[in-house]
């Protein structure tokens, strides 16, 4: 993924973060998936609940809001929290991994540095759609 | 709410069963919130994953989208099926609760009637925010 | 119900108090369902997770550990938490509701006094099986 | 591990096959941890719910159980599903992980042989309670 792209990813996470909803964590989160057009960005912040299970991540509001706009394969997934980097919990992987064996996920620093992981690498040996065949 | 923000409501219900992912249950569904401004409709789709507890229903996909969009109090939420009138289940009235105590919900037929009840009938005596305080 | 198996299922909801593993609410929850043959208690306590949408609550822990031992059918469920009367969260109602349409639940005060609901008053118009067929 | 205490888990985890509700998926999966005593198993099976999202796997049954029985500390994990050889999904790698940075997990086939991986094997560069201190 070229420099460009990046810069604009970590754009998008960096603002999401603003709309995170974390009354009882004080954890905000923000993401953003790239979608595999390599032009459509999609962003999300975590939304939690008082009852904490019922409460969606950064990641999952990202990619569920990019299905519901007929978005099912992604290049990119960018996350950062407001403390600093963050990596996705496994629900999240899980989630990224229905749609994507091959993302990259770029985890953020405050200053735009980062690391990628694969979601291979994040997930491995995974239970996936194929499982259920 | 008058009759042409319903119709509005129902339209957009109706075109987001297009972007169920709903490979595992073949049950689709369909679910819209309009902002308290009146104005914004923000619709999601029900999005499963090969772990079913990883899933996310269309309500919530609406609402934590909308949330993500800098919305955090909601006039209506409408819903429906593709196999026809469906009630939230008891994971996303939790979530519409925690953002809209007398927000009303349309539980629309395909032929566009419908029935509203309030999220206090749906989910009474609920365990919210203030019980955290 | 007699007062007896309401006093020892009080008594299990009490005890249960202290398995509950809440470092991040700091908001303990207990409750016990009693099974059908009116004398099998099973209890279980809420059970947090860093990524708080992993969480289970207590309701939920002890339908499924009831489950797990071959129980599917209950007569009551028992809540409370250490800061007193609690009600389930729409995740839990969900939960319940799909084993029995027709179980009362013991929303317990500390001194033992109680309020009986019924899960149809609790989930209205629910979302269950039937609605998959 | 000893392979005594290796047989015992695979047993254990046969039998809690039985006790899956799994009326959705058809797709039963039973699990069983080791606690760290090296002699108390605790076993779950999965209990599906009509709305997939509120449905717990078997291996967050067990442990969630064996929470609420006091036990913090595991040793291992056993997993198997009715078709064969599965691994937990993202989100029961979560759970694992909150109570143990080093158990292992048996990912058991139906003639009792296995394979073990961590659970740092298979979520590594987590996400987990120290982020949020
Ligand atoms: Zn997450
Ligand atoms: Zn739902
Ligand atoms: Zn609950
Ligand atoms: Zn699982």
């Amino acid at each position: 993924m070229n420099q460009e792209l990046i810069e604009r990813l970590f754009e998008h996470v960096k603002l999401s973060l603003d709309f995170s909803y974390c009354p009882y964590s004080k954890f905000a989160v923000g993401a953003c998936v790239l979608c595999e057009d390599g032009k459509t960005f999609v962003y999300g912040a975590n939304v939690e609940n008082a009852s904490y299970g019922a409460g969606v991540c950064a990641e999952r509001v990202a990619i569920t809001k990019a299905v519901s706009m007929g978005r099912k394969r992604f290049m990119a997934l960018g996350v950062m929290s407001d403390k600093g980097r963050v990596t996705p919990c496994g629900i999240c992987r899980q989630v990224i991994r229905e749609f994507s064996k091959d993302i990259d996920i770029f985890l953020f620093n405050p200053d735009g540095t980062f690391q990628t992981k694969s979601i291979a690498e994040l997930l491995p040996d995974s239970f996936g759609p194929e499982d259920l065949e």
